[in-house]
């Protein structure tokens, strides 16, 4: 893959600093590896016999929701895609979905959350066709992943769709030089993250261990062990004892996303000497420190999520239209 | 129906107490409303040419389940359902509802929450095949409720399945002689509703306004009114800046299901002369001096809960056995 190929030599995690203590984690810029992906997308896209039409519901009045809807719409129009925000109240908003799933001239749709706040988002985002999800957080998806089901069919022509900021995140991960050659390319690799949410934490977790990860998975419950199976083409649950200290000292990637003020900031002095750092929360989960030890530090994710959603708008696309 | 006839009676809300601020409340128990329908349950069961098969799945390690789940068990034996309690590690929950699924000897299945406490038992909550889930819960079930889409087939040969504790409240709320006469049983019927979860709240509110109710639903992000549509088969929900103390005066029906101890119990200077009262929380919602106000004072819901969840594996089956 052509990211994989052209960042990977300027951030080998197998380098030793010259002398501990002073290294300098390079910063990798999401912007710059989602430009990889966008250039694919552009191609690919000029290629469609039609234009690819996407619609953002925005039904939330929340600051943040503005700005990402604005963003998404600056990414899509960078691709060459048609974004359309639609306007709902919060109580409109199912009707909104709804419309978007039955209008046959919209590809996809986003769903910007939180619009209630509670458990009602949940049933908001089961309301989206799986067909038109492009952030592939419907339950429909999930199955997929936590099941490896790959394809939609036998034939393996139709790609199930993964949720986009966990595909984002790992995308991230191969950019920064931590994917192996072996036939799993995180065979081998511990990883800790510090969140289990259904649309990132733990979804994200089992797609590490599907790709040969060891992965501690923290949240407010305590931690939980993801794992290869020993048939490889699975992942394994288990209960675990582990704490913080030793899983953080332990793991050659370092994923948070805990979006609180009262989390206690992942220090430099508790990560290993030239780990991948990736923070996809708002808020700041690793102190500044965190760059003295680490090898690549990620500060955030958001660019990489949209262009994980238009390409998986793409893959819908496909999909709906095999001949296309 | 049996159990409106024999109760309507002793609990007219209509009465005027001798003097107001002596009255004290019938305290309607929903064991003895229970029994009643359990009378129904037991001579249809009888009919079916074979027994019904149940299925709890306990992997909580949490007292209530067990003490629900044990309760569950007596109350299937109660009516000659066959009932079956299968421990599971959280861990294993969603393998233990899975097998269930595919058992072919298997009728429905009982879950018992929380297993995680977190977003993931709305996961497994929808693992459960719908045409098993006999609590209703499942959000296939949930769309045909918020749709008021009473039956799966045109024909009106099989009943959609509603959720078990807002179908238990109705059923109590008819017991106290709350129904009226007209096409739809709460016609001009104020309600007051604390709690707007998926599972109890919200459906709730939305079964009592297609049944013609004004329901002001109230949680932590504020209140909402769940009202009849014009067309009269749908309801509507509107924002509203109405607070506790005009909801609850006005409300001729209060059901609080607040999880805490922290909320401000339903005093009887709040309430409305001669209202129903009805509690499905496992905390004490409404003070003691409620019964010096309330006609009716229902203050727990479980047994009717249990019962409603057998008659809906009744129904369940009616549906997949169309000429059993």
């Amino acid at each position: 893959m052509l990211a994989r190929a052209r960042l990977r030599p300027r951030m080998d995690p197998h380098h030793i600093p010259p002398s501990p203590g002073t290294r300098t984690a390079s910063v990798l810029d999401p912007t710059a590896v989602a430009e990889t992906f966008r250039s694919e997308i552009r191609a690919e896209l000029a290629a469609l016999p039609e234009p690819l039409v996407l619609v953002g519901v925005l039904a939330a009045d929340h600051g943040p929701s503005y700005t990402y809807a604005e963003y998404t719409r600056k990414a899509c129009e960078d691709v060459g895609v048609r974004f359309e925000i639609r306007h709902a109240t919060r109580l409109d908003a199912e009707e909104a979905i709804r419309a978007a799933n039955e209008d046959a001239r919209v590809h996809g749709m986003m769903v910007y959350y939180p619009i209630f706040g509670t458990e009602q988002d949940v049933y908001l985002r089961d309301s989206v066709d799986p067909a038109k999800d492009i952030e592939g957080l419907h339950t429909f998806w999930a199955r997929c992943l936590y099941q490896n089901q790959r394809f939609l069919d036998e034939a393996k022509t139709r790609k199930a769709i993964l949720p986009c900021t966990p595909l984002a995140i790992l995308k991230l991960v191969e950019a920064a030089g931590f994917f192996g050659e072996g036939e799993r390319p995180l065979e081998g690799r511990r990883v800790c993250i510090f969140n289990r949410s259904e649309v990132v934490g733990r979804p994200l977790a089992s797609m590490m261990a599907h790709d040969g990860a060891h992965v501690t998975s923290f949240d407010i419950d305590g931690p939980l062990l993801f794992v290869p199976s020993s048939s490889g083409d699975m992942h394994e649950v288990r209960e675990t004892t582990v704490d913080r200290a030793t899983a953080l000292r332990q793991a050659d990637i370092v994923v948070t996303g805990v979006p609180s003020r009262s989390f206690p900031v992942v220090q430099g002095a508790e990560i290993r000497e030239g780990a991948l750092c990736i923070n996809f929360s708002t808020f700041k989960n690793f102190s500044d420190d965190i760059q003295s030890k680490a090898s690549v530090f990620v500060p955030r994710v958001g660019p990489m999520t949209v262009t994980m959603a238009i390409r998986n708008s793409l893959r819908l696309y496909k999909n709906t239209h095999p001949g296309g």
